[in-house]
């Protein structure tokens, strides 16, 4: 017997940014995984299961999962922002591959959402307008140096950057690391967003030219976005200011 | 008397991926602005009036809703997917900037939402599960060489790379010459994913190794992307493959 694998994305947090989708994989689900935190998010019913685990345990989960939707049960992993970006949807994939063929049976259905950049972005204004890249720069899953070469790849040939995963206890140096390193290719007036909880009430979105950018105002659950040299600040009287990257390329590349 | 100005993205299509957040600006705009197709989507009551214009009528479109919005009207910019990816967030603040002082006044609103990359990405499996860029392949508003520089930094770095308006009836060769030049740098069995009205009864996912890609799959609706050296295919009997990138760098970049 096969059950059913639903890898949800709730959104960056509010509740009226999770798609009716969604909230229907959430209410036809049995059994909940995920990161603590993004299942505090969900309103269970008394007859729905919980399985929090830590946020560094995403194989493990996965694999649990796994488990329980090939015994036939109807299993919700559970992501913040969307699934497939730097979240649990690879991890359910990975497992399926390594784990016995009986998985390769099991109904999957990834429901998309809001990532966190795009929630980011449209509190900025539009600093995503353009070309762009996103990038974990978490270096417990790939080398320190190949994060330097993708961001300098990156930031020389003109893509803002939406940069996840920023900074944490056990990775306090990387951020500002990062900061100094597109300095060298990137002008000092270039727009940084620290973006936190956006669209909910604790939200905090902040905006420095990337030579004043500090990694303390980042925490784990801030996106930053880095933009271009073609990335543009709009002050207004009474309001903040709006990040936008223009459609079209002004000016020649270096 | 300023009113409002939301810029909506409605999802990718299907009416249970548009947000409620979504849903609730809908609701309450009485002027709505955008390309013929997306206004299409919308049930819009009687008394909220629309006004299509053609897909490449960005910034005009976006004057027109600023004014009105500037007279003190309610009113909505609509976008498929997410406004602040290759879309209409990103022409509003252009026309902030360029506009009057008056304009800096308006209450902006951004509205995100699931972009098409995500909603394709989602029914492949986990192709976005690393790091990514997202890049228009459109050479209307920037030098074609650009596109080029950009095609090869990205993939040479190891990004997946989502591409949007890959082509057009007046951009016919620009997709066949993408998968010449990646095909330089990438292994020929990178996975390319051809995605079209994801999530939609006439939703079209193909799957095919870089060298078998064939730019006559995609239209101007269909965002493509294409893996990176570490993406993986696994076949499942008797339901489409898998694509995903793996979230460890498992082996050393040349």
């Amino acid at each position: 017997m096969t059950g059913k694998l639903y890898v949800i994305g709730t959104g960056p947090g509010a509740a009226d940014q999770t798609t009716p989708q969604a909230a229907a994989a959430i209410a036809a689900a049995s059994d909940f995984f995920g990161y603590g935190p993004y299942l505090d998010r969900l309103e269970l019913r008394p007859d729905q299961n919980r399985y929090a685990s830590d946020n560094r345990e995403e194989l493990s989960r996965a694999n649990a999962a796994l488990d329980r939707a090939a015994a036939g049960a109807s299993v919700a992993v559970v992501s913040g922002g969307d699934p497939g970006v730097f979240a649990m949807a690879a991890a359910v994939c990975e497992a399926i591959e390594k784990g016995p063929p009986s998985c390769r049976a099991v109904d999957l259905e990834i429901v998309p959402g809001v990532t966190a950049m795009l929630a980011v972005a449209a509190r900025a204004g539009a600093p995503l307008g353009h070309d762009f890249c996103a990038l974990s720069l978490s270096d417990n899953l790939k080398p320190w140096d190949v994060i330097e070469q993708r961001l300098t790849a990156a930031a020389s040939a003109g893509f803002v950057i939406a940069l996840y995963n920023p900074i944490s206890k056990a990775r306090p140096w990387q951020l500002g690391r990062t900061f100094e390193l597109l300095a060298e290719v990137l002008p000092p007036t270039v727009p940084v967003i620290f973006g936190r909880a956006a669209g909910r009430p604790d939200e905090r979105i902040e905006i420095l030219a990337l030579a004043d950018a500090d990694a303390l105002l980042a925490d784990m659950a801030t996106c930053v976005i880095i933009g271009s040299a073609e990335t543009r600040v709009v002050d207004r009287p009474g309001r903040p200011p709006l990040v936008y990257s223009p459609r079209s390329l002004t000016r020649a590349m270096a």
